[in-house]
C-alpha cells in the first residue's frame, strides 16, 4: 500500500542515487535490498517503476522507468482553502485531504487564525506543508501530490478563486437555505471549500465571502473543530459529486 | 465553545464539589470565579446551568440546575463499527466521531487489527476511549456523548447489528453496483458503518458480512487511513441523510 515518491529534485534521469531519508527510507523501513523493484511516483504524480542496483550504509542507486498506466484522475478538482489552524492541525488536515485526493491545498491567513506568520515565514512553511503531503502519498497510495500554495490573505482571495466553479464556505450556523445536493447539482467539479480556523470566520470576513458570491454551506448541529470541518467538508463533497449520475433535486411539489 | 462534562461519579444532587483535574478545568483554564454561572453536560447528554458557590486552590463548589431546553437529537443515529487501530488512531477517530454526533462506537478486534487486547484489557481500554469522548465534547460543544462499548468479536457482530436497519462496510474496491445515496433512500436512520484497521477486511470477514447481509460501499479511488475512512464515511452517511429531504434516486430512464 506504501508508494514511494521520487524526491522534487530528480528531473527525469535514468539512474538516481538515493541518501539521507530517502535511503534510510528504503534500506530501514521498507527493508529492500539490490534487484528488488517497487512503484514509485514523482511529484506531478507520474507512476515509475524502481529497481534497486546497489545498496550500502550510505545510499541506494536505483534504476528508473516510467509506468505505461496512467493515473486515474477524478473528474472533479477540489481546492481546500483553510484559515490556518495551529501547527499539528495543519499538518493533520494537510494530510487527510492528501489521502482524499484534493488537488489543492491553499493556507488562508484568516482573522481568527491564531497563527502569526510572517511572510519571511511562508515558503518555510510551505515546503513543510509539501513534506507533510508527500509522506500521507507513500503512506496511502493515493496517486496525486496535492498542489500547496503559499499562505494567502484576504486581499488574493479573489485571484485564488477565479477558475472555481463555485466557491462553499462552512459555516457554524445555516445563513441560507442551499443544500450541498442543490449547488453541486450543475458543476463542472472544479470546487473551493473555505475552511475557518478555531474561531471561525469574523463578520468582515462573512461580508467578503458574500461581495464574492461564495456560497454557505451548514454541516449540522455540530460544531466540528476546525481539522475535523475540513475532512468533513471534503468527504461530503466528493460523495455527492461520485454520485452525481444517481441522483436528482426533488422537483418542487415533492420538495420537503 | 467549550463545555464543561460533570464528572461520571455526580448522581444529580443539586451541591457539588469538584477537586482535581476539573477544579483545575474551571479555575485555570477557564478561569472562572465564584458567582459565575457556565453550561454544563452531564454524561448522558442532559444540559445544566452551573453557579460558582466558592473556589479555594483545592475545589470549585458549584450549583447545579436541569436547564429546560431540551438537546436537539438528530433524526438518525450512526453507530460506528470500528477495526481497532494502533492506538493514538483509535484516540482520533473516537474524538472526531464525538463532535459529529456519532451516537455508538464498537472497537472491533478485526482480523488485521494490530492490536493485541487481552479482555482484562477491555474495560481499561473503554475507560480511555470515554475520557477521550468526554473531552472532544467539552471542546466541541456537541450535545451527546456516544456510548462506547467494550470491544467485540466477530461472533458478537449479528448482536450488536440488530437493532440497526442498514450497516454499510467500507472497501477499498467496488464489489457491487451500490451507491450510496440508493442504500440510504428508505431508512429510519439506525445506521452501522464499518470500517476496518489499517489492513483492511480479511476475506473471512468479507465472506461474514455478506452472510450477515451488511452492504459494501466504496470510497472512490483513494486509498484512505483507517482513522480518515472512519470520519470520511460519518460525513458522506451524515450529509446525504441531513438532505434526504432535496433528492431522490434517478428514474431509471434518468440512470447514467
Amino acid at each position: 500500500m506504501r508508494q514511494f515518491v521520487l524526491p522534487p529534485s530528480w528531473s527525469g534521469e535514468e539512474d538516481l542515487v538515493l541518501t539521507g531519508g530517502e535511503h534510510h527510507y528504503l534500506s530501514r523501513v521498507l527493508r529492500l535490498s539490490p534487484g528488488i523493484e517497487f512503484p514509485a511516483l514523482d511529484s506531478a504524480g507520474r507512476r515509475f517503476d524502481c529497481c534497486i542496483l546497489s545498496m550500502d550504509s550510505e545510499s541506494t542507486s536505483v534504476k528508473i522507468r516510467p509506468q505505461n498506466k496512467k493515473v486515474p484522475e477524478a473528474d472533479f478538482q477540489l481546492s481546500l482553502i483553510l484559515g490556518i489552524p495551529r501547527g499539528k492541525k495543519m499538518d493533520q488536515v494537510v494530510r487527510q485531504a492528501t489521502e482524499c485526493g484534493v488537488r489543492r491545498i491553499v493556507p488562508f491567513l484568516s482573522d481568527h487564525s491564531s497563527v502569526r506568520l510572517e511572510p519571511g515565514d511562508f515558503r518555510r512553511k510551505q515546503e513543510r506543508w509539501k513534506k507533510v503531503a508527500r509522506e500521507a502519498l507513500q503512506q496511502s497510495g493515493t496517486g496525486i501530490p496535492p498542489e500547496i500554495l503559499l499562505p494567502i490573505r484576504h486581499k488574493d482571495l479573489k485571484a485564488t478563486t477565479r477558475d472555481l466553479d463555485t466557491v462553499l464556505f462552512f459555516h457554524e450556523k445555516p445563513l441560507g437555505d442551499s443544500g450541498l445536493h442543490g449547488l453541486l447539482q450543475n458543476t463542472s467539479g472544479r470546487i473551493g471549500l473555505l475552511i475557518g480556523p478555531e474561531g471561525g470566520f469574523s463578520h468582515k470576513e462573512l461580508e467578503l465571502f458574500s461581495s464574492l458570491h461564495y456560497d454557505s454551506i451548514y454541516l449540522g448541529d455540530s460544531v466540528l473543530r476546525a481539522e475535523t470541518a475540513a475532512i468533513y467538508a471534503v468527504a461530503a463533497v466528493q460523495t455527492i459529486l461520485r454520485e452525481s449520475g444517481r441522483w436528482q433535486l426533488k422537483s418542487p411539489e415533492h420538495g420537503a
